[in-house]
């Protein structure tokens, strides 16, 4: 009785989902625009768009060949650092991948990417008193970071919450580890909005403490986990200011050592990185398509980026969005539709050091080709919630036009302002830039770290983040915008 | 230069996020509020529901208490069966924490509870050949089952694919172990529908498969995961049928069955359960609240389910709801919100396996009461997405008006049909009958099963639920529907 009950809930929810929900309204615009289709329809084969992107969730769902290509990804090659050995292996796995699954015009796009490499030293501890042991601290270098000398660095530390409380500290900066501890704010809910607050301290830490005379700069992780496992990620130096190593603390360690010092101001900590960068090395973006059957020289992009730190397995980042754009074009493809304009697959390189890839990729646009829309996924694998969409107010509307025919994917809303790293250098070039925002509230558990592997990754989120690409890019081809 | 694109990116994400959205008017209170409410306050402190809105997601998200209260529940006593120990410990614990909390009107409200017993014995293999070794097979008993004899049942095995399927065999039944192995449907992408299609062969296996002559049931387990984990869940006899024993297989355990069963379809199976079902016990629902101050005979009931399975330590299913509810009141309470009705939270006993404390709480409600609206959370503790109502037009359209306040907690739309197991049981009572509905992606990876555990909670998606209950609920309190 109980079950038959529930079931019957059940049953009626699943109804609601797909007939009576708040967004009814456009569902019939939905079965407008399917007439309309069905009339002027010639190449492809199915009624309408509503029964397209239902046909694209059964496939994606039944099959998920995201995540296989995933645990390929992550398991056989792991991360992918710009430059590394398991980088160009990445090349070769995407362009053999497109190949396979017949795409197109598969090619690489070569591109000179930095070099950077961690090495085999990260050590870091508070220096015991007489009596005292050291107390180790979970740290690892940021990209980029050059490597302190061989004996490593012991110096004093001062704490500061902020790059302008660094670049104020008087001479008692000089010869002092410099520590940035400012959390990122967990009252926000965007964890992306939350980084965005806080990312200035790894990115600029370095050059922050070099300028008052420190000798070295480190870094809470940028996580809104407290644990253990340091967090990578891009750091830079500025010609004008000395190079000093950096390097990411756990949030368990940046919590201990800022106990430690309110009980010592005086503490030494001791580190020890040997990292370096070797020279620029030859790597590609990766590049396969379906051709427009009707305007091939415009294009809708849809990419990730194909490197990650060497941390972790970078399967959220980017894994996630490099497995759901060869898929969509995959499922697209299995569907047997033929869009009227070119989509494109890019699995861009570099995007976490240097951005070569997008950048690369912008500049060698070929003359005659128009670039309609570019769609990146760089925000994780998990269930998607939204496109955000940076493109003029009439092209927003056409695009917002389209959500009800999304739904069904979990997408509930496009908003406006959004895109991707990557595809950021086609500002200006491309009518729309969109980012598929997935939820966000575990990706910087795992980014950029030991934990982004790929037991953090559902397979079934990350296929309907590669459905709700499939569609989108299948809709922009066929309408144009 | 790359890292300064990005956040310019994040901080205009950040800026579209609070200020561009489509609901960015209350981005620009927030600032603001904290001197308005040394002002204004006179019964609520706040000037706005969005300014409420904003300070229920500052204080939860900063404060988490959800978890902390999760961590306890599930760590200090665990999976919490109906007629346990451990159920009972529950109910103590659950009132202690309101009573620290200041809720008011802490009282116990007693229900007769059914008393099922999983027992220490479950095994279950496929009986090997004269050469070869048994294969173990991962499974447990499902609750409410009997016993098997002490000596186990070892029968052949006939795989059918529906309850009706199990019904229409012929003699060939007799004496045999019936194996129900429908999967959940994975194309569906709600995971609550694709169990709505599956589940009746777990509550109704047993009897199914006695009606035939079949003397015992194993199903596949409820899931959409491929793992060695069995999923408990509860059953039903009739008694007009025989009773035979009836147990869950792990997916990976089915699947082998299966391909065991197409090479040898006269194998045969060896399972033993000791289980047992004793007399009822005495139980209770736990209950507290913030009185309404102009109605206080006027109720908005949240609650979730203090009950779980004993396998894992019902984290999600249903600590979530349980700490999320305490939690919203929590909230409500320290923000100094005195609503016009009282808002109630009810911790109801036994939803797993019989509904008891869903029933008594509906049948014992006082002549003078009227029940507003219930909310319940039983659907995990993911990150939010919808809720889900169940009410007469002008009621939805009323509640359907609060969407745009409600997304800062997550929510991105509220739709119609839904509810809870407990509260339907005032279905005709309350003008509106709501529940929470998270990602549903992952919730069936856990459901029931040795990995509902706190691991699997991410103490923020878990508090954006409580935040979007406190908020929904104080919007009702206040307005009425």
């Amino acid at each position: 009785m109980l079950v038959r009950k529930k079931i019957l809930l059940l049953a009626s929810l699943l109804l609601l989902t797909f007939v009576g929900n708040p967004f009814g309204v456009f569902a019939q615009t939905t079965h407008h625009k399917a007439q309309t289709v069905a009339q002027v329809t010639v190449t492809n084969p199915m009624s309408s768009y509503s029964d397209i992107v239902s046909e694209l969730v059964r496939h994606g769902l039944a099959e998920q060949q995201a995540y296989q290509a995933l645990d390929e990804l992550t398991g056989k090659i792991g991360g992918r650092l710009s430059g590394s050995p398991q980088a160009a292996k990445a090349v070769t796995w995407g362009k053999n991948l497109m190949k396979k699954l017949g795409f197109q015009n598969v090619r690489l796009q070569k591109v000179m990417v930095p070099h950077w490499v961690r090495g085999k030293v990260e050590k870091a501890w508070i220096v015991g008193g007489s009596k005292k042991k050291n107390i180790r601290l979970a740290m690892c270098a940021l990209g980029g970071s050059i490597a302190t000398p061989k004996r490593g660095i012991t110096a004093e530390v001062i704490e500061v919450h902020s790059l302008a409380e660094a670049k104020a500290l008087g001479p008692e900066a000089k010869g002092k580890i410099i520590f940035f501890n400012r959390p990122m704010d967990p009252t926000l809910v965007s964890t992306f909005a939350a980084y965005g607050g806080a990312v200035d301290q790894r990115a600029g830490g370095a050059v922050a403490a070099a300028s008052v005379g420190g000798v070295g700069a480190l870094v809470r992780s940028m996580t809104l986990a407290i644990d253990d496992v340091p967090h990578t990620g891009v750091m830079f130096y500025q010609d004008s200011v000395p190079k000093v190593p950096t390097a990411a603390l756990s949030t368990i360690a940046a919590n201990k050592l800022s106990k430690e010092l309110k009980r010592n101001p005086h503490l030494r900590v001791h580190f020890e990185l040997d990292c370096k960068t070797l020279p620029d090395v030859e790597s590609a973006n990766v590049i396969g398509e379906l051709p427009g059957t009707e305007f091939p020289n415009e294009v809708v992009v849809m990419g990730g980026h194909l490197d990650s730190w060497d941390k972790g397995k970078g399967a959220h980042d980017d894994g996630a969005g490099v497995t759901q754009s060869i898929e969509a074009l995959r499922l697209i493809k299995e569907l047997g539709l033929k869009p009227k304009r070119t989509i494109r697959v890019v699995l861009f390189m570099n995007e976490e050091n240097g951005s070569r890839g997008g950048e690369g990729y912008a500049a060698q646009l070929p003359a005659n080709e128009i670039a309609v829309a570019a769609i990146e996924s760089d925000a994780g694998g998990f269930d998607p919630r939204a496109f955000g969409v940076s493109a003029d107010s009439l092209v927003f509307s056409k695009i917002r036009s389209w959500a009800s025919l999304l739904q069904p994917t979990d997408i509930c809303s496009i908003r406006r302002g959004g895109g991707g790293e990557d595809i950021s250098f086609l500002q200006g070039k491309a009518a729309a830039l969109i980012g598929l925002e997935p939820s966000n509230q575990r990706y910087f558990d795992y980014h950029h770290s030991d934990k982004d592997v790929l037991a953090n990754v559902n397979p079934r989120e990350l296929e309907l983040g590669a459905v709700a690409m499939a569609s989108l890019a299948y809709f922009i081809a066929e309408e144009g915008l």
